[in-house]
């Protein structure tokens, strides 16, 4: 029989929580980071090194899937693990926030958005309910209610409006997602823009409906960082301590350590891979643009304490030659060094929590990167 | 101490030859595909995924590897295996041929020949003396003389004239390389167009030189196969039996087939990784083009018999939809499957030979072939 849903809290150091996520397909450890694979790839990296990097969660784009290669395709191919071979938790978001971003000629009323594909120009319509059957169809393990996810800055009114509408879509997934089967479970998304009051309405209201687990959405968005910050202090503290939190589309390294500090659970950016295929690390050292030509003729590599091999055995000076000569394999090293780096943080982190440490971890670490890439010696 | 460079003729069929090439960093089991490593890597591929594939040796390319990242740069960072990560054999071509396709500006003469670089324009001059520095300063194992390569058609006084200064390069090559460390070796390059009464007069002379290892060079350069395999006809009976024999830039499975038939050992071709950028298999059933639509809806893998996972495991359908989706992972997995099967290939013709069963093993390939792909059932 199928693990049930679940998520412990296995330790807390100040705000910062230590737990694990139980799934039909395996445990997630948190705080977690999920790379992401948005057209059914991490992009550039074998899903075998991706989970050698130490991931135990992938997230999936519902808005590029159900364009290409369509939720019903990927259903009769036998689900979304199986398409991409990844037989370990998904966690696919609603789509809301990228038709926002990428469609053009949306048209939002209370029944849902319709909007053009940006593939092929194609009348698509995606609704709460819509939203689930996707999901349901790709077999995701953790699903995100549809939500309206607005651009910062934003008035009032319409921050007020777009979270209320989430709201009432957040029912409809609710009802949508019912007789699910066990070891999947649907999350909430927490919106009201960067207002404080808004965001602790949605955050009430979502705990009145009842999920298994909270996003905060509609950040990392354009705003600055301590207005993220700002907004999670106040609605993290909001959310029930028995229940994942996800802080959605988040971050730099330095946004992760201040998320965790401040009790959220669960992370999922693109700039790891993004940033690798523009040839920047992420490192201990901080950030390494591996483009400069200092590195030209560095033999040293990036980080010959990594427990990631690739950081570990090549050397800058190749990186920088890859990067340079526009060689894929420039990308897919620094795509897997730099996912191998984001879980060396998490798990670093988890450490911590557990030995009630997290305070010193976190300051060596930013000690660490503010100190910055020791310079090859002429 | 470093083993000596040899080359044992293990078995023939026909003409035929299974071998073995002994070198300082390893064998290399002949009929052998070298796949190609032009900017200091496979593109698309790590290193251990191609040795993986079966691969014993790879080719780098002089040329490429001479302007960017330069060849002292990559002998003071410890020579191009440590650069790339590839402890095993590696052959380097001269630079000539690649002068002669991708340069502007050429100057050629007696001494060598001056060319403005693809990269930055800067002039640059190869001799054969230079031709030899540079892949003593990589390091190569098996290392190529400086030639003129035509493109054909070309007149029987051009092909005669740049027959014979490869002929004179070839000696000067020779004495630049003496005193090599032992476990590497110069190979000598047969010329002469599509005229064999050149091409015979440029094996025997380079017998008469003296190398461990003998190419036919200036081939698969736009030439219908019946003229490449007219010349390796006439041209491989005339090298010596106890040394290894390299067509260079060939080619399509088909092609392999033919010059292992006629006594060919050695092979190169950019064709594996570079169909697989675009979307084309090669398979035991032929050629499979995975941009096509009727993939879209197909479970099946490419060849549920591969001794290559990747070949095994992803469906077609996936394979179609990061083809279509542009995709990183698309051009990694075809490139490693087509890799995988040009060695499973090779392996094919190396036991055939072993057990004097060539001619069926080539007559069944050939069957599979030509019967082709079999579409999915709808």
């Amino acid at each position: 029989m199928a693990q049930d849903f679940g998520f412990k809290l296995l330790a807390t150091d100040g705000a910062a929580r230590l737990g694990e996520i139980a799934t039909a397909r395996g445990s997630v450890r948190t705080p977690a980071f999920m790379p992401v694979g948005t057209q059914a790839t991490v992009k550039g990296v074998h899903p075998a090194a991706v989970r050698a990097t130490g991931a135990d969660i992938l997230l999936g784009n519902t808005y590029h899937l159900m364009l290409r290669p369509g939720a019903e395709r990927i259903a009769t191919l036998g689900g979304l693990h199986k398409f991409m071979n990844w037989p370990h938790p998904i966690l696919t978001d609603s789509g809301g926030f990228q038709v926002m971003s990428l469609s053009e000629l949306r048209k939002l009323d209370e029944s849902g958005v319709t909007f053009r594909s940006h593939i092929d120009g194609a009348m698509v319509a995606l609704s709460p309910e819509r939203a689930i059957e996707i999901q349901n169809l790709l077999g995701s393990d953790i699903v995100m209610q549809l939500d309206e996810c607005l651009k910062l800055p934003a008035t009032r009114a319409e921050m007020e409006r777009a979270m209320r509408l989430s709201l009432r879509w957040a029912e409809r997934c609710k009802r949508a997602f019912e007789g699910a089967a066990p070891g999947r479970a649907l999350f909430g998304i927490v919106q009201g823009g960067d207002d404080i009051a808004l965001r602790t309405e949605s955050a009430r209201s979502l705990i009145g409906i009842g999920f298994p687990g909270y996003a905060i959405g509609g950040l990392a968005v354009g705003e600055p960082q301590e207005v993220m910050l700002r907004v999670v202090d106040e609605v993290a503290p909001a959310l029930p301590a028995d229940k994942p939190r996800y802080l959605m589309g988040v971050g730099t390294p330095e946004d992760l350590l201040e998320a965790v500090g401040r009790g959220i659970d669960m992370f999922d950016c693109v700039l790891p891979t993004r940033n690798g295929r523009h040839g920047l690390a992420f490192t201990r050292h901080g950030t390494v643009n591996l483009r400069n030509a200092r590195h030209a003729d560095d033999p040293r590599p990036l980080d010959e304490a990594s427990p990631h091999e690739a950081t570990r055995i090549y050397s800058r000076a190749y990186l920088h030659h890859l990067i340079r000569a526009n060689e894929m394999l420039g990308s897919i090293l620094l795509s897997e060094i730099n996912l191998a780096y984001y879980q060396e943080l998490m798990a670093g982190m988890r450490v911590a929590i557990r030995e009630r440490g997290f305070a010193g971890f976190d300051a060596a670490t930013r000690e660490m990167w503010e100190r910055g890439d020791i310079p090859l010696r002429p």
